[in-house]
Formats: structure tokens, sequence, C-alpha cells
């Protein structure tokens, strides 16, 4: 046996907490790499990664030829409630910015995985109790000195880039009355645009843009028109007031036109009959002049909706596409009543639509030159009418909030659908009051699941209006996708596999499970020469949840052919002076 | 535009929920498979693999030669509260048996990841606030139709291991008095051994035997003498009646000497001025008759223990070693309290014992012959007396539950060891006052680190008595050890780095981030002719923990090189027929 001696000197009694390690100087991201951001071939600097939103990668190292080899690199939990993870990470100077469930944020160094900084909001008490749909965050964004973060709360938050500490922030609104925010923020010149959610509760939409450096609120644009405004009488009486029309979806922005483009959902409350008329804009994509909120045009999705098709899930795509021997700066989107979309982004006038989905039976058509929808009558619920059953699509869709993406090379649209119906019973008029913070005039609502195959990843040629190809699944998807320069398409499904897919063909050539359901969207980066692909994957536990409870989880997962995680002088774990220990038992 | 058409059918208009596939036939687990559980190289049937508790996995695709080439297969989200995972995966007949915090059981196909049931046991409001150290839970037994989990709140269940159902359940103790498991069963026979925790709350430990086919309580075996019984004589008055040796950490058995091995932890209260005396058999290691629990023999330790050294943890491991060339069925622990020893495991007798860390101060040397530790007066914290500081190791150790491995072609032990200093001071003896359910007689207490590196996986040479390597970490090491006749030896770290050691040279020749800290046991399996390896990778967020909060998780992790996933046929995610719908803002 050795001998003992009694050490004399400890090395280090205590432990400072603080900054895990040296923050590098950032080279900040400005309005001019906004909107060059496509040729930023290795950095993801905002939700779609380029204003017009394609969600495409110009990376090339992974190919359909190689992407069997591709495995995880490293991973990262989100902890905390483990609430469901429906975020697009971002990646800028060797960083990944990566929001979480009640809009915790992370930023990691991509190096070493390691956290550079948490932050980690704090909300009021009972706000659970009352906003809808659960406290999922869908993605941040970058300018100057800041990382933009919208909380569940309403509030807009900018973080200090280097640290993550509190710059300033903004409250939008007042939860209390359903009102409650997930989206990202986006940043057009010095304006940070954010909008809301809550159309259950019988709010009002509307979008409101903050100077970027001071928080100050620069203007508010409703989606719902008040009196003396054009649409305002599409609305019988004051329905206007609580009409819906929310915008908890990220609008997208072309520099060249100057135009901001947000979706709006769907109308309130959900007994049509009780507000008819068009009801613009809900389910309606609108561009504004992003300088003073000002509506430009609007197309409207489904008029007088009973079936809560949300109009702005998801963001559309802007590209420039020949159609029938014409140019159009168009934009397109799979919505949520079933019918993919072409519009003119210039003026919002109908090129074409086309159902994505079999078996629609909610209208009767859509008028080839206008593109107005008409609801056949016999699938309407009336207030305290009989129910409706079954109603194709189900009310989440068609597709959801998940991003589509675009391949620009082959033309085609990627975006991921699913096959279901429901049953609608609209409750009688007298049942519809008005309390602020709680439902508002929903119907009886039972979903369906129509069959073996549930979720279809499909990909459209837009020039041609053709289906291309397309992935059934078993299960649900209701994750968003990535396209790459490489020939891939990402995405991933509810049972936890995250995917890759040949762009051109539809086989799907690689698959990985990730241990929790996928409700996030892909993105890829180039960091030291190779390229990456990370994807969030975490179902929450929230019992409104069509799921059982397993496998919830949350996790930021990397993926690359041969990639490297370096080594990290420190911990991300430190000890906490003072703290009581684990007594082990 | 396509024109559309009602559907006239649904293809299914409900799900049914229930088993999620058939289960084949079970081959079952007897005694003779788990007393030759060596031969079995594909299979993992028990906590240590083998009776001996060796955690050595005779396969050997992966060598120090490719173990680079490893990378993650899949990965299963354990669920729930996160609240940490300590387990030891088993694997049989195809399927993976794990267990998560507070007992939940997930059997897995290990073919497709898909988990085949899940048990979650339903708790008494409470039971938190009570009991001690966090709701880990460590491992499984397996044997005939059942598949035996200890709950936290001492409930021992046996689940039937086709479906998962209760077959039986015995309720071993009353967590109102802060009695509570957190260990795998053991099975001997047709008995189900198991023991429990408490010693901070005044308890008298005990461990007990169930039949393993009905549950019937075969006999109780207190590891602190009662009046009569030897080693009473070592307790002044009736502290015997609440003095601690609880038995949290699952013991071992040997089929050829017919002992069953069970360690006991710290005597209570901690004012060890209050029960002069060796207070046996408090930290001591105790061989019983497997069918009557009669005591055989005890080895203590650290006698009359004022410093928490739990003798009990972690297991000791048998081994067949020539020392000095006498050949001796051994066993060998590295203790709590700093020391590595060697025992004979046929009675007890004291082979040698060594220091595993540096500055241990707490002892003033351990007798060559008897092996008794004597405590170093001046370092003994008296009741209402002087804080004493700083005591080497830590009352967590030195080595504290986590399993250690063995490799019996090299003859090395491999095991962790955390470098930490502590302070104690004693509470006046007036202050000492027992309450059923509440903590009994703690020292103040405060843990000090004591440098740069804080943990350190060691390899010792058991028959030459001398240590071989060890590679420091700057994390705190709190996972098991897996070692392997392919050369490796796994285990993790607190940051989340899973890596594979070369088993001879100790170099550190792969690690893969797991996204949370490591604080369970890796094993290995072959499946269809593959190698695999398996870790459960999650920190709980208990606030007792030392660390942070993030990054909080919890993850089943599989491993190979070039390692397949199958299809598999169903989701384990299904609807729930009628749940209220997740409304999508």
């Amino acid at each position: 046996m050795k001998s003992l001696s009694k050490i004399a000197v400890l090395g280090a009694a205590t432990v400072a907490v603080g900054l895990l390690y040296a923050s590098p100087v950032q080279a900040h991201v400005e309005t001019e790499d906004l909107v060059n951001a496509d040729a930023n071939k290795a950095e993801w600097l905002m939700y779609g990664r380029t204003y017009d939103n394609q969600r495409f990668s110009p990376l090339t190292e992974i190919t359909p030829a190689n992407v069997s080899e591709m495995t995880p690199v490293w991973a990262f939990s989100t902890g905390g409630k483990f609430a469901g993870l429906e975020g697009t990470p971002l990646f800028h100077d060797g960083v990944l910015y990566v929001s979480a469930d009640y809009a915790r944020v992370f930023a990691i160094d991509a190096r070493t995985g390691m956290v550079k900084w948490r932050y980690v909001p704090e909300y009021d008490e009972g706000l659970d109790a009352v906003v809808c749909c659960g406290p999922s965050n869908r993605g941040l964004a970058l300018k100057g000195d800041f990382v933009y973060v919208q909380l569940l709360d309403t509030r807009l938050v900018a973080l200090n880039i280097a640290d993550g500490t509190v710059a300033w922030e903004a409250t939008m609104d007042d939860w209390r009355q359903g009102i409650a925010s997930t989206g990202a923020p986006l940043v057009v010149k010095d304006h940070v645009i954010v909008g809301h959610a809550g159309g259950e509760f019988g709010v009002r939409g509307y979008i409101r843009s903050y100077n970027a450096q001071t928080g100050a609120l620069e203007w508010t644009a409703y989606t719902i028109p008040g009196p003396g405004e054009p649409g305002n009488e599409t609305w019988p009486g004051d329905t206007w007031m609580r009409g819906g029309g929310t915008t908890w979806v990220t609008g997208i922005y072309d520099p060249e036109l100057d135009l901001l483009y947000w979706g709006a959902g769907n109308p309130a409350p959900w007994n049509a009959d009780v507000r008819l008329g068009d009801n613009l804009w809900s389910n309606s994509l609108i561009a504004f002049d992003p300088d003073s909120g000002d509506i430009q045009w609007g197309f409207q999705f489904t008029p007088n909706d009973p079936f809560d098709y949300d109009g702005n899930a998801p963001g559309p795509i802007l590209i420039d596409v020949t159609i029938d021997g014409e140019a159009i700066k168009a934009m397109v989107q799979s919505n949520r009543n079933g019918f993919l979309y072409v519009l003119n982004r210039e003026n919002g006038e109908f090129i074409y639509a086309v159902p994505t989905i079999d078996g629609i039976n909610w209208t009767t058509g859509i008028d080839p030159v206008t593109g107005r929808a008409s609801i056949d009558m016999t699938m309407y619920p009336m207030s305290g009418g009989p129910k409706i059953e079954p109603i194709i699509p189900n009310l989440e869709g068609g597709t959801n909030w998940f991003p589509a993406a675009y391949n620009p090379d082959l033309g085609y649209i990627f975006f991921n659908t699913n096959d279901w119906a429901m049953m609608l019973k609209a409750i009688p008029e007298e049942d519809i009051v008005y309390v602020p913070g709680e439902y508002y005039g929903l119907h009886d609502f039972q979903a369906y699941r129509l069959g073996e195959n549930f979720g279809y990843t499909k990909a459209f040629d837009v020039a041609n209006k053709k289906f291309v190809w397309e992935v059934p699944s078993t299960e649900m998807l209701f994750a968003g996708l990535l396209a790459t320069k490489g020939g891939l398409v990402f995405t991933g499904d509810e049972r936890g596999f995250f995917m890759a897919i040949d762009a051109k063909s539809g086989e799907v050539l690689w698959r990985f499970q990730t241990g929790s359901g996928i409700n996030a969207s892909p993105i890829s980066y180039e960091l030291d020469g190779k390229q990456y692909v990370a994807i969030l994957s975490g179902m929450g536990g929230d019992p409104l949840y069509y799921y059982l409870e397993e496998p919830k989880g949350g996790m930021l997962w990397v993926f690359a052919i041969d990639g490297v995680l370096q080594d990290s002088p420190a911990s991300n774990v430190v000890p906490i002076p003072g703290a009581v220990p684990l007594f082990e038992q």
C-alpha cells in the first residue's frame, strides 16, 4: 500500500460560473448579407435560408451516390420540459443558433458541440393553461449585434449575439387574451417583423414591425380590415373585431419588388354562418409595404371558411418560372385546404391550382380564372346543424405549417401532405360567447385516418404543373423539408426517422432513427470545408397531440459523411458553488 | 385542374389501439441460462452480464483497430420526465429491455428500434418529496415468463415478458419512511432478491427474497444485527434500530460456492460519536445463504463511518486470480472510501487494498493483515464540533455505484474514480431527531473540486497489484464500464461523450457526443451476426445535482460498425381514438 499524506493545497476550491469560454468576435449579419444569403453557400442566415424561402442549400458534397455513408456526428439535448421541437436552426460564423420549446435559445459551437450561451425566458404563471397548441418555437432571426426570438407570450426579444444577454424586449400583446407567438421573426432592412397565434380565441390578427436596433414599434398591420378599409364589408356587423386571421407562420420578402408577404389564418369563430361573407383577409396571402405595413394586395384561398383551413400555413416560396410560355415572378404554396396554388407575386393574380391530396370534398371547385374556391354547401357545418363527415382534408391539412423546399435546378417544389378526414359539427350560434382568453366558437371535431398510408412527401414540377414522385409513409408527416444542390431532399417522420430522398427519382436513399418524432425542419451548412445536415428531433408530451406520449424527446442532430467533432477546452456543465450535493443514498 | 369527386368509403375510419405487433414466442431465460450466461456470447441476461459481475462481453468484432468506424445505428427516446438514466439494458432474443427513470420499462425490438411494449408504473402522490436522490432506476432481471423491476416506492413487479402486463407485484416496504429502491433485482435460482435505499432516513437496512414465480416473500435478512445476533454489540443502546446499512446496489452470486454477496451502505446518523463502535455490518460486503438469507460472513471497509462512505457501491467483481503465488477465489471492489479491496470470497478474508485516488486523508492506514481501516481522529467530525476540511475523498467517492468491468484475458479491472474533497461539520447531537420520512442526522456538507482534472478511468492489474493506465477527464465520471474481448473498454462522461478506450494502453480511440450526460452503463450484444454496443444517455434535472440543468436528456443509443436497422411494419405511435386534436393555431 502507498503511504498516505494529507494534501496541503487544493487545486481549485471553487469553480467560477459564467461564460463557458471566451466568445470570438462575430462577423455580423447585415441587410446585404440577408439579401445575398444565397451566395453565402456555407451558412443558413434566416428561417427559410433566403428571402425567397426556398430552403435550398447550394452545397454538393452529399449526393445520392454517397448519402448512404452519412452518419450522426454529434447530438445535443435541448432539455427543459421536452415540450416539442419545431425549429429551423440558423448557422453563422461557426455557431448554430437553435430555438427550442418555450423559445429557449441555444448558441452552440458547431465545431465542438458545446453550448456557447443559452437563453431561458421566464413566463408568467398560467400561460400554458391559456395559449393554444403547445409551447413550440419555430426559429430565430439574425441581424447586427442581435439574435431575435419571439417568446410564447408574444414578447419580441433581442439577444446580444456574443453572450445571449437581453439587449431589449418589446411586449407585443397580452397573452391572457389567448394571443401567443411561435414563429421566427423576419428581418427586412431595419425592421423586425413578427406575427402571432390565437385564431381560436376571437382575436383580430395583425403583424407588427419593430425597429431592429431599438425595439421601437414602427407599425401594426391588421389582416382583418376595420371600418372604412377595403374588405371590411365582407364581415357582418362587428364580427371583424374577433375575426381571427392570425399570422403565426413567418412571412417572406422580395427585395427586388420590396414586398413583404405574410399569410393570415382561419377566420373566427369556426361557425361560418354567423359571419356570412368572404371574411377578408382570413385564409389569405397578403402583400405589405414593409416600411409602412400598408396592404398592397391579397389573395384568399378559402372564403367564409368553416373548416379551419388556415391560409398561412406553410409560408409560400418565391420562384421565377415560365408557365405556358409566360415568365412569371411566382409564389407557390401547398395550402392547408388541399390545393397547391401558384400566384403572381407582383400583383396576387391567380395562375393555377392543383389538388395535392386525393378525395378533397369541401369544394365544388376552384374558378380557373380567379382562383376562387366555392364551398360545397352540403359539406358546410351549420350552427346547431347535423354533423358533417367525412370532410377531406382534415383541418390540419393537406399541408400545415411545416415548410416546403424548392430545387431551382429541377424546378420541383417538395412538400409533405397528410391523408385524413374529419367530422365537424357546428355548435349552436347562441353558444358562441366571447370571453377573453377562452376558446371562441369551435366546432365539435373528430379526426379520421384514411388508410394504411398517412403522410406523403411529394415533388411537384411547377412549370409543367405535374407531380413527379411521391413517397408514402405509414406515419403522419409534420416535418419541414430541405433541398440541396447535391440532388437530395431531406425530411422526417413522426416515428423519428430522418431521411434523404433522391430529388429526381423520389427514391428513399437513407434513413436514421433519431429516437423521437420529427416535427422540425432540416438545414445544411458547411464548416471547415465539410457539409453537415442538422435537424431537431423531439415530440412534445402535450395531451393535445394525437399520439401516445412516447417517444417524447428533444435533440439537435448533426450528420455528415466522415464529419468531425473537435475537442472542447471546457465542459458545458459547470458545478454550482454551494449547491446541495446529490446524496448517493 | 383535376375534377374532384367525393370519396365514398374511408379506408379505415378508426384505428385500433393495443399491441403494436404480435409478439413472437420467447425462449425463456432459466436458471441454467443465468449460471452459464458467459457462454451465451450474444446476449446480456442480467445486470452484470454474468453472476461474477465482470461486465465482460466475449464479442470481438469491434476492436481497437476498427472502433473509429463505429457510428450510431439508431436511438430511442425514453421520454417521460427525463429525470436521469442510470440503467444497464438487458438483451435477450432480439429484444432490448431497458429501464428508465421512475422504473419505467421498455421492451424494444433491437432489429427495428420500435417499442414492443412499455410499462409505466403509477406512484402515490408525495413520493418525490420524500425519497432521497432522484427517481433513477438501474436495471431489470429476467427469468422464465417474467421481467422483474423494482419500483421507486420499493414494490417488486413481475412483468409478463410477452406483453409487459403485470403478473404480480409485492410491496416491500413503506416509502413514507424514506425507503426507496433504484437497483436491479437479482435472480438466484427461484429467488428474486432485492434491496433498498434510505440510509439517510434512519432505517435499518435489509435485503429480501421473493419467490420468482409467485412473488411470495421468502426471507428478510437485515444488514444491521438485532439483539442477540453477532455484531449487535457494535451498536450502543438501540442505535441499531435506525442504523442504516442499506442495500441499494444490486448484489452478486457465486453459483459454485452458492453464496450471495450484497453490500451495505453507510451507518445512520452521520454523526458517528453517537453510535461509537464499528457499527457492523454498515459499509460492508456480506455473504448470505441465498436460500435462507443467513449471514455467512462480512467484511467492513469503514468502521464507525462519519463520512458516508457506503460500502456497497459499486457491486464487487468475482475473479479467480493468483496473488503472491496463491490461487484465490477473489472479489474486487473499488470502494467509495478511496481504496480498492481484494477479498477472499470464500470466507471474507482480506487479501490487500490499494488507494485508487491521491490524497486520501480520512484514515491513518489500513491494517495489512486484517484490512481494518483506522480513522484519523483529527478528521473525525464530532457532534457540535468544528468543521473538518478538506476530507478526501468526497462522500460520493472514490468510486460510487457505477459498475466496474473486468477483462479476464488481461487480468485488469477497469473503474472510474473522481478527485474531490469535502467539508463536513457534524450537527449537535441534540438536533438528531428521528422522524419517519425525514432526513436523520446529516452533517453540514460542502463538496470541493480539486483541480483541472476531475474524473479518471483506471485500469488495475489485480494479480500484480499495480495500476496500468489512467485516462483523466475534466468531467466528473459517473458512468459504468464495459470490457470486451475485442480489447476495448467503454464508458461515458457527464458532458455526454461516450468513449472507447484501448484496454491495454488506455488510449482513447473513439468518442461520440450523445447530447446529454452519461450516468449509465454500456452493454454489448450480437444480433444477426453483428456486434452492437448500447448505452443510455441522460442527465436528470433534479436540483440536487451538482450541475446546471442542461444538457438534461434521455436516450438509448445503439452503435455498431455498419450496423443495420430493419424496417418495421408498424409505428410505435398510434392514434388515440377520440382524442382532442392539436389545433394548429
